[in-house]
Parts: C-alpha cells; structure tokens; sequence
C-alpha cells in the first residue's frame, strides 16, 4: 500500500499504524498540503518515519496547494508545526528527487499486485496521478481515504476538513471507477484518545509511546477549544486499519457526489444513503466502526515498530 | 397565532393542535403549494378545520408554487389528495377571496398585539408578505417555521423538503431580522408516531381520533416504504406545540443560511452550531424535544376540538 | 399601459416619453428601488409627472429592496438624489397608499382591455405580482422591460444593472409564460444623448427641455468618468418607444434564461441568439433600433406634454 | 516555444504556422482532448508535422478528459476525425513515451532560455503542469492561450468551447502569475477564411496548399451550418501568429476570471475591460489584429515549411 497524507496529529498515528502492521507491505509514503503547508507536512512524515525506525520506505512531497481553490492550513488544530505538543527533534531520511505523482506511478506500475492507496489529506496528489496518468488504475486495487462525512462537517456546517480544502481533487477520485471506501467524520467520531487512551500510550514506556500520548493530549487541547470536544477523534489512521483488518469498519454502497459549487457547503460530500436519488453507487461508506477492536490494532503497531 | 400550512398529514395535526388549544388564538389559516398543489392543500386545510369544528377562523389560498423554482410535491408521502388514508368526506368553508398574502397583512395589521407567524410548508406565502409589506415586521412576535435540520435531509441528502421547495424564500425569512424559530428533522424526528400512538388515537373513540390513526397509518406506510423508517416522524404539529409552550423544545441560537446555489445541496440549511463562520445568530434552532410532553399536548388538542 | 420604474436620468426620459404620447393610455406608474432607494426613486417620479403637468396617473411605490440579494444603488451614475443635474424643485402629486403590486393587480384586473406592462428598474414588483396574482396573468398583453444584453454588461462584464440587482426576479418574470420583449444594452448603446440631441432639448427653450438638456449633461459626466463613453446611452426610455412604436426595434425570438448562481456572472441574461441549448424561445430580444426613429418619438413627446 | 493542442482544423494551421517560421523554434508538440479524442488529436497532430515534413519536433499525448467535467468533443465542426475534408493518408512519426505533462517539464527545465507556452486546446495539460511542477513557472516567459472571449462564446451564449471544455485547468492557468496572453473570439472571429483565402491556398499548387484549402472548406461548411457564418474563423493559428510577431496583436491588460459554477455561464471567461470589479490585471487580452498581416504570415509559413 501506499499512504498519502499531510502529517497533522492524526495522520502521525496512521504513518505508525501503516509502518507497524506487518501484513501489509508499506511501498511508499507521499505528502501533500492540508494540515500544514507541504514543506512542514513532508518534514513530519519524515520525522515520523525515522521515530518509528522505518528507513527504507520512500517519501515523495507533492501538490503544495489545491487543484482550484486556495490552501487554507489547519493550524488552529494542529499548532504551527502541524504536529505541535512533542519534542520531535531526530535526524531525517531523504525525500525522493520526484513529485508524489510520478513516486506513486512508478510503485504502482511496478508493483507485481495491485496497490491500495490510503489518502489521509487533501486528494489533492491523488487526483493528478488520476488525471495525468489514467494507466496505472487497472493496478489500484482501492483507494480507501480519510474524508467528508455523511452528517455534519467540520471546518463548516457540512465541509470536512480534507474534503474543503480540495473538493474537485475529491469529485475526481470518486468519479474515476476505482473501488473507493469513504472514512467520514460520522465513524471517525468515534475513535476518541480518550484520558485511558493518552494514559496507556504513556503507558509504554518508550520513546515513541510518550510522543504520541504528548501528540494526543496537544490534540485534545486544540479540539476541546475549537468545537468543545471532550476527547480528539483520532481521524486518519482509521483508513489505515480499515485496510489492515477490514471487519473493523463497517460500509454501505452509496451514490456519493461532492458539492463543488454551493456558496455555504462547497466541498460537503453528499452521500444518498437512502438512494432518493437514483444515481449509481460509486462508494463504499463507512458507517460503523469497532472501536475497541481499532485501538488494539493502533496500540499494537505503535509497540511493533522498529524504532 | 397565524398558521401557514400545505396539509399533508402531519399539518393536519398541526391544524388540529392549532385549533384544539384554548391558550393561543389562530387568527387565521392560510396554504400554499408544497406537499401537494394549492388547490388541494387549501381543500384539505378548510376539511381539517371542518373536522375540528372549527368555522370561524378565516381561511386564505395563497402561492400555487415556490418563488424560483418549479414545484415537486410529496405524492410518494403524502398520496394524491396530499392528506390519503381516511374518509375526510365533510362539508366545508369557504375560503376568503383574497391572496393569503393579504390575510396575513390584515390579520397582522389589525392585531393589537404582535402575532406569532408558524409555517408548516414551504414559506413562500411568508416571504412574500416580508417582502411586499415590509411594515408588518414590526408587529410580528416570532417565525416559527418547520422546516430544515441541522443534520442530514429528507429530500436530498442535505435539503428537507420544505426549504427544499423553495430556498429563496426561506433565504428570505431567514435574513429578514425577524425572531425566528426552527424546528428542523433534527427535532421532529424524535417525535415518531408509534404504535402505542396511533392505538391512542384509535382509543379516543371519536372521528377525529380514528381519523388520525387512520393519518398517521398512511403516513406510516409511505415512510416506510420511502425511507425505511420503521414509525413516520410527526414534523408539523412540534412548530405548533414550540409556541403553546415554549418549555418543550430547547434552542440555541446560531447562523443558519440556505444553499441557494449548489449542484447537490440547493435548499440545505446551514447550521453553523460551532459558530465557526463568524455570522450572527440569526435563529433560534431547535436541538432537543421533551417527547412526551409533545404528545400529551397534541393528544389533548385533539380531545378538545370543537368537532 | 402601466410604467414600473427606478428614477433614474433615462427612466424620467422613459415617464416623459410614456406621459407625453397620446396613442397610449399610461394607466398608472409603479415605483422601485434600484438606481436609488425606493424614497428617491418614488420622489422622482412624481416630480417628474408633475413637470409633465401629468395629475391623474396614479403612483405608487412598491419594493425597497430585491427578493433575494442585497440593493446596491447606482449612486455613482445618477448621483445622489438619483436625479442629480437639474434643479427639480416642483410640488408634487400624492403617492397611492396601496403597495406598488396591489396597484399593478387593480389597475389590470380593472382593465377592459389587456394590459402592457413597461418596466424600467429591477424587476421585483413585476414578479412579486406574476408570483402573488397569477390571475392577472390573462390580462397582461406583455411584458417589456430595459435590461440585460446579448452582449456585454454594465455593472458587471456580463451583466446589467437592472437584471444584475434581482436576477431572481427576472428568472420569474422571463419563465411565466408571457410575451415578453427585452431591450437590452446591445441596443440602448446605440441610443446616446450626443451634443446634438442635448442641444435639441435646450433649443425647446421650455422648462422641461432644458431640464431634459441638464439631466443628459449629468448624465455624460458620470457615463464618462465610469465608462469612458463619449455620450451616455438613454437606456430606458427605448422600453416605451418600443410600445409606442414597435417599428423602432427589430427583435428576434430567442431562449435567454438568467443566471442564478454565477461566481462572476449572476444576473447576466444568457440570450441564445444560435439556438444551441435546446430550448424554447421566451423573449422577443432586440437586436436593432432605429435610432433616429427613436429620437424623433421622444422630442415630440418632450414637446408635447401638457406641463 | 512549445504548442500544446487538440486538432482540429485551425489547430492545423497553427501547427503549420509554429513549424514554418524560422523566427522561433518549436520545441515540442503536445495534445489534449478537446475537438476530438486524444487519440485522434494526437495522430492529426503527427499527421500535420509529418505533411509539414518536420521529424524532429517531439510530440506527447496528454490529459485524455478535462480535469473536472466530462468531455465532449466538437465532432460537429471537425467532423468524426478531428481533421475531416482533405486525404491526410501518410506515414506518421513516433509519439513519446511521457506523458504531455513530463515531456513539457523536460522542455522547459532543460532549455537555457524562458520558453513560450502556446495552448490551442483546452488548457489540461497547461494546468497539470503548473500544478504538478510550479518549479517549472520561473522558466516559463508567458502562456499565450487562444480561447475565451470578451463578447460572446461559441460553444454557450457566453462560452468559447477550449475554456468551457476544462473551466477549472483555465482557472488554474490564469491565476498562475504567469505572463498570460489571452486570444478569445472577440479576435480570431476576425480571422475569417474566406473564399480568397481558399483560393489562395489552392493556387499555392503543393500539397500542403491543397491539403489547406480542402481543411476550410470543411470547416467552412460546419460553421456554416451550425452558427450560420459565411466564412468560418480560424482561431488557434492567431495565438501562434501573436508570439511570433507581436505586432499584429494589441492587447490591454485586465482582470480575467473564469466562471466555475454558472448554472448557464460556467467556462465564461469575464474580462473586466472597465477595471469596475477593483481586482488586479492578471492577463493581457487581445482586443485587436491586424488581419491582413496574420494572413500574409500564415501564408509565407505555409509556403516555407520543409514539406
């Protein structure tokens, strides 16, 4: 598999979640503009990588802002690192020579079975491998990525972050054929670092435990402020375990279009669970989530990694 | 209190709410297109009073479609008489000669005290009387208005029908500067026309009784098959119970727009609870219902109508 | 005939014009807000009847604002009384005390013969009547109004003031099924108040041509410094001509639908002058004036009114 | 420079004029869906450098669909080849093995002066590249695009068909902060092939000559058809004539957006030619040619390519 995303708390636990399975085979990490600007996030997905003791995987940076739309970072959630709260200071590996879009074709069209793509940012590097280069889809197996919602949003009434930032990168993947799974807001909810959470990664007694219990308790802070919540929903390593075990989540076929023109709600997905629409499913949603069955998962890659 | 309705089965509660309750005064009724055409939506009003014993409030047909768009009724709900299930066979009253626009300028105009606008459909006769007669503002109390949700929709994954039908004019009413209520499907979906309720119904062992289980066990029939709910939520009669006492239902104010211009969302409202967007509260949104106190108020409405 | 008007330096050209040609029975004139408030526009207009020595036409004032958007006043071209230029210092007419749409709906209900309706503002008062009272809708013989353009805008590129300050309202009026003529800046461009036709008006050497003369002359300066126009196009009073005289316009049949939801383009009138949508043909689009023609109409009428 | 295009009959002419001047050279050709399929785009634009007998010119396919929207092709104006009338039958070139998007960064990163981007297609590929490689805008000396307009579109009353095939790629291309030259149909609809301009290709007596003349009576007749001109316009060989000699080109500076989200107007492109929207110059738009010099320059390159 390979994992897009914009390093961000949350992304932080799927780089270890994705790093530490040992069923699946991590071919590449590539980065985007979202939670931060694309120099910060790709610095982070490096810094994360060389925590959790992976030195052989590639890293990529892509798109450092939208196909259309301005970049509107997430520094209120996710401090002016992107992944504020912890001492991260380790030395680095490379990043490639080549965008994110030419690293995921070549590890796609070299890869001997298909290859799942796990976005957990804007689908912004997505959308252009799609677009530039529609060769390597037959060898997609599923793209499963964090985003939308099928209730209410997050940076507006019914926007979720990944999705507003770059709502015609999202209307591009969801109309391009691929198996998709839709990892919205309405499960990753769900998935709260509660205080037995925090204490148990602290709990670990390692380096990389007490990061992400300091990542998490950063997190905790910034969404009690800005939305009043008890505990941070720990969104994005959700579609990595969704790949990982996929009993942990449950899904539905639905017709799913993105909104790209509305003056309140540009970048909501709109998902026709009751299928009043008549359109085509194009989308596997998740509706349900084991949530005990997730932080056993999380927990366990996070003491399995090598660093 | 003034009543501006498109019945339908769950306004001919609100009617009968309406009519049955001694501490409010309906000056007035008046209908407009929405759950089905104008003509039969005023021929279903004038019955429902009829059957309430009800002949001196002063009925007034107003618009027979939204402002801008084209109208779509609700025959898959609410059947093609807009109101199917019993025999409503009743003489009527007649309906006044002017525009239910007029009606609500006189009604309002004439009142010494301000007046408490309820809508129960589409608001395009509301819009209309703020936009032509905007010196009525000052005498109206409060709009309390069903219609919206701060969740998921109805008639479109995010649009509930009766802004839907007609988003200009509840754009309208929303930015008018006037005290508004909303009950969205937020609310009025936790108020479920059970078993037990209907049995209720049936035991009251009068017309109007037998008439409503009769009501609400088409409308049962239609949402199950529509939308897979296994009792029809009773949306109406809650913007009615909202006004006889306020105590039933908890607000919060918060900005609420309506999408007027998007490709999947035209008609959602647009609750900003997180007051994320930096708008004024401009409504009073309806986000808890004490259930049971709903139901003894419309089950004892019923019981003392007139009729 | 009825005038719903904005005064506005070409509208009280338009009132002169409609007031002082003896072939058409002007009815009664409506007010809107638009090139000024409604208290401006309305002023205006009875001044400029009472210049006219015009008494009996009744006046009534109808919307201050548009049905959905904001108004925004051309104070940068007819100055801040909306008249600016001469002096008009006249005492004038009463206004009726019924709305601008209820005068509109006697006066035509009233009507012996059918009804043609000129309107030279925005267009709210002409769809809130088509929306409130459809019944009237037989009795109109057509709708013709100064607006819109099959080429470029005014207020914006592509869009015209008039139709820019309520494109809702000129969806509604364009879609109710009437004959229905345009005149659109394509054509009133053509119409320019040059030195000549300005020195015309001073040489009546009366106090309403030289009140013509001073009103182009304001007119010139803001056209110029706005627009860069040599000479300001006389926009509305063309509306009337074309009544009075429907030799003067050469006009094609032709699909035009107002854009709603544009980023860049709301209220631009989108004229299918080649027939590629589609769609049926709802407007007779001017597309030719005879200038001189035109010209010819409404110095005689200047001249001939009775004040 | 490097001609990225979609032939097309005009496109024809633009490749001829770009691969017979000696001024400039021409580094690479690449190809876009838009007036036919990609591939059928890609093997007319072979089929034209081999008939101008150029092999040394490296030709890449791109984007086979726009970025957001679907394609459709204009199969009614170019026929079912793209490049209908002549016999075009001769043996064609190689394409690259990279993609139009990789052989563009190739172009420009290796070559030691800025380079000239000519788009005559829908501006795909353009897009992709800026946002896929923004390392590459400092290299580039300025984008000169035909399509658009300042008047009225072609394809919709206010749509030029390359712009509303892919609005969001123009968007991206015309806020780049690239130097960007704009030539809409406000220009090329000048251009005109007249029965002179046949002859004169025909009384050239080459090939190419014939092969020239046999393309406009062609497109003659399509655009007689469908909008009714007597001579059809060539469009794209002017943006290529614009970076060859300057001169025949006049351009102002202004304010270009294009309409994204217009339910009748999206692919508008809105040039704010009075500066009335307050926003910066953002592209240089042609508002005049010098037609007869255009044609003498299309004619000489016709004359001299090796062929």
């Amino acid at each position: 598999m390979i994992l897009d995303c914009d390093p961000g708390h949350d992304d932080a636990l799927a780089l270890l979640l994705a790093a530490g399975d040992a069923r699946v085979r991590l071919l590449g990490v590539t980065t985007v503009a979202g939670n931060q600007t694309l120099e910060k996030t790709t610095r982070n997905a490096l810094k994360m990588l060389a925590l959790a003791g992976v030195a052989d995987v590639p890293v990529a940076a892509g798109c450092d802002r939208p196909l259309v739309g301005e970049l509107t970072v997430a520094e209120d959630i996710h401090g002016s690192s992107g992944l504020d709260g912890p001492d991260l200071d380790v030395p680095v590996g490379e990043v490639e020579e080549v965008h994110a879009v030419e690293l995921m074709r070549r590890l796609i069209t070299g890869s001997a079975e298909p290859v799942t793509l796990i976005a957990t940012g804007p689908l912004t590097n997505v959308a252009l491998l799609l677009r530039t280069h529609p060769e390597v889809i037959p060898n997609v197996r599923r793209v499963v990525f964090m985003g939308g919602s099928t209730e209410r949003g997050n940076t507006t009434p019914y926007g979720e972050f990944n999705i507003v930032t770059d709502p015609e990168a999202a209307d591009i993947v969801l109309r391009a054929g691929l198996p998709t799974t839709m990892i919205g807001l309405n499960v990753t909810h769900q998935a709260l670092a509660t205080a037995e959470i925090i204490a148990e990664f602290r709990a670990m007694d390692t380096r990389l435990g007490t990061i992400c219990a300091e990542l998490m308790t950063f997190f905790a802070s910034t969404y009690r402020r800005e939305f009043g919540f008890e505990h941070p929903p720990v969104h994005d390593p959700i579609a990595v375990a969704a790949v990982l075990d996929p009993s942990l989540v449950r899904t539905v076929p639905a017709p799913v279009a993105v909104e790209l023109n509305g003056t309140h709600t540009r970048g909501a997905t709109v998902v026709d669970l009751h299928h009043r629409t008549g359109g085509p499913s194009n989308v596997d949603v998740a509706v349900g989530l084991d949530v005990d069955a997730f932080w056993r998962l999380l927990m366990t890659a996070v003491r399995h990694v090598p660093g």
